[in-house]
């Protein structure tokens, strides 16, 4: 959550209501650098207040400026008895769960997005495969244990285990803040190949994908076609059309350049 | 598969007949080491032959020499269009697919098998888990292109991903065979690390597990009961209980020492 302290007793301050966002400061800046500039932006997260509801919610911009989708982080981090060495975190004690998984159109393919913890199930980047995205953009922020652990092996996975593209963003370390951040923003490819990645520090990473390789590495090896749905079947509850039963993935045959 | 040459026109002459053990020398010969030192083996894999058909079936055997179960490989590795390098392969002009998953009780725990592209499908992993299993073998001859790239990295998400164990057996590399092998037998952690590898040679790899951190791990960080079963569910269809229409695994309150 980029626009507030790293506490989480000021998720309720600093919140902002995405359903005008002339009256939410980061959505306006995120609108305006989007337009100004003629990009696509998924704006990371910032705490999104609804009613007397807050969430962990990422905006996404299209290159006019307008708010394309929202996403409330679906799978809060709650975690049990900590293990020797972890601070303790229960974000439900102050964030509402969102409802739904968040595809959205973009002039850069269908993206699917997760915040943080959402990546650690790989249901989420199932119903995304099969609602055909190309790429899932991941804003988290892992700590010091679970980030050298399991960061970069989560994007990973969800890349080739679904064929696809896979990026995430990490705010940066500040030893000042109780919860150390782990960092390492990183792209990855459908073959789970690291194409792009940084440290802890604050940086701007640039990196060229290319959809192509989707295709092909699903060509090479279509593990879609090679599941066994008369063994297991993955249901993607709230998909709105009639492939709702079955995870059928398809990729739609349009090319992206950018 | 030990016990032939590592060409497919092979796999028929070397087929075994599990229906009785006392037909089939590979698996004599493991269910008398079996009894003779008193252990469970999880025996690889080699070339089943039942009435006119052959599959790549894994087999279990108890401390008292008895083949407790087998397991015909589910996902048979068919490989598309080969990218630069690789070596066309398609398993299923030879091979047909098994029908079911396979959990075994074992002294040793509750094991899930699956055989080499097995691995590649997280559906599979997720039915064992929900069905209770502590560990999973997956006996596996991955390549030098998806070995170098896959192999250490599905056997940490698997184990992650569901908060168990995993312990990989290769065939070691020969380079005499036109198939190169990637080899490096591993056992990871519910956590994800390392506990044991090896490389592409021949050797014994000897590990110690405690399946007390399966139960910690999950104290921790609860991903099961954080599931979204509003949202999507994994649907296990062969699953012969009551629960079979929710993933709700669960992990049964015995201790295991060995």
């Amino acid at each position: 959550m980029w626009n507030c302290p790293c506490s989480t007793d000021m998720f309720a301050k600093f919140a902002e209501d995405f359903s005008d966002i002339n009256s939410s400061p980061s959505l306006l800046m995120l609108s305006e650098v989007a337009s100004l500039l003629g990009v696509t932006i998924i704006g990371g997260s910032i705490p999104e207040k609804d009613a007397d509801q807050l969430y962990n919610s990422c905006s996404v911009f299209g290159p006019n400026g307008e708010l394309k989708a929202k996403h409330r982080k679906i799978h809060l981090f709650d975690m049990g008895k900590p293990l020797l060495g972890e601070v303790q975190f229960k974000e439900s004690d102050n964030i509402s769960a969102g409802e739904e998984p968040t595809v959205v159109e973009t002039d850069f393919g269908r993206i699917g997005i997760g915040i943080c913890h959402d990546i650690r199930f790989p249901e989420l980047a199932m119903s995304y495969s099969a609602r055909g995205a190309h790429l899932i953009c991941y804003p988290g922020a892992f700590n010091m244990s679970t980030g050298a652990a399991l960061w970069e092996l989560e994007q990973r996975t969800r890349a080739v285990d679904n064929q696809l593209y896979v990026a995430s963003c990490s705010p940066s370390r500040d030893s000042a803040c109780s919860y150390l951040i782990w960092g390492h923003s990183t792209v990855v490819g459908p073959m789970g190949e690291i194409i792009a990645t940084t440290g802890h520090q604050e940086a701007v990473l640039i990196a060229e994908i290319d959809y192509a390789a989707i295709q092909q590495t699903r060509e090479s090896l279509p593990l879609e076609s090679q599941k066994r749905n008369d063994i297991y079947q993955f249901v993607d509850l709230l998909r709105e059309d009639s492939q709702k039963a079955l995870r059928v993935g398809h990729l739609d045959q349009i090319s992206y350049h950018g």
